[in-house]
């Protein structure tokens, strides 16, 4: 990895895939990934992991299959919200959003269990930028 | 901690102290935290442990001593950068910044080995926000 400082923003401009992760930091053995959404994820479960979202541009949702039911949590920008392992989940940004994760290395986009994954989804444990 | 998103800017308008980490999620055993900074935090290093940081608000500067020498590392707004573990490192920020941090629960915000610390550092490990 670089031991320069990354600008997200300018990180973010190198590339336009959709729902593909982007490593820019580690922490230990966490990797710190970004991502440009836009429309529907999968929903998918991590059965060993949390997974940490902040939004850094436009508005993120986040289905969540919780023991009390189905809701969804909303992210403007500037948000931040931990989805706990084994809670099913599917994360949607109908106008668009950017995002950054944080969880362990080598966690796969889908999760340990998931729907069929549309081709617009692309499962992977996050490249390098 | 809350099952709702946390919106960085309201979460960083509920204190004023400086150099005094809270905490806004927790990812496994790793704390999310966020501080507001200006002037001097004091040179440490954290044996254990790498430290994630981003930047919110305003530019951080984080002084390093490298095996190479002594560098300095200049972080504008929405610039990430991991201080590796063992690295004596001194942040600061003369115009003051907000900023996230992403680090194991319990590390200390003066690492395991620290110059003396001045009165206006906190040595905390993050209370909850």
């Amino acid at each position: 990895m670089t031991t320069e400082p990354i600008v997200l923003t300018e990180a973010l401009a190198t590339f336009d895939t959709l729902w593909s992760p982007r490593i820019v930091a580690r922490v230990n053995a966490y990797d710190v990934r970004i991502a440009k959404v836009a429309g529907e994820h999968v929903w998918h479960a991590h059965d060993h992991t949390d997974e940490f979202f902040l939004v850094l541009d436009g508005e993120l949702r986040i289905a969540l299959r919780e023991p009390a039911g189905e809701r969804t949590v909303r992210l403007t920008k500037g948000a931040v919200f931990t989805v706990p392992r084994g809670v099913e989940h599917r994360p949607y940004a109908p106008e668009g959003a950017a995002i950054l994760m944080v969880e362990p290395s080598g966690t796969p986009t889908v999760g340990d269990r998931h729907d069929a994954v549309p081709g617009h989804v692309d499962v992977t444990t996050g490249p390098r930028l």
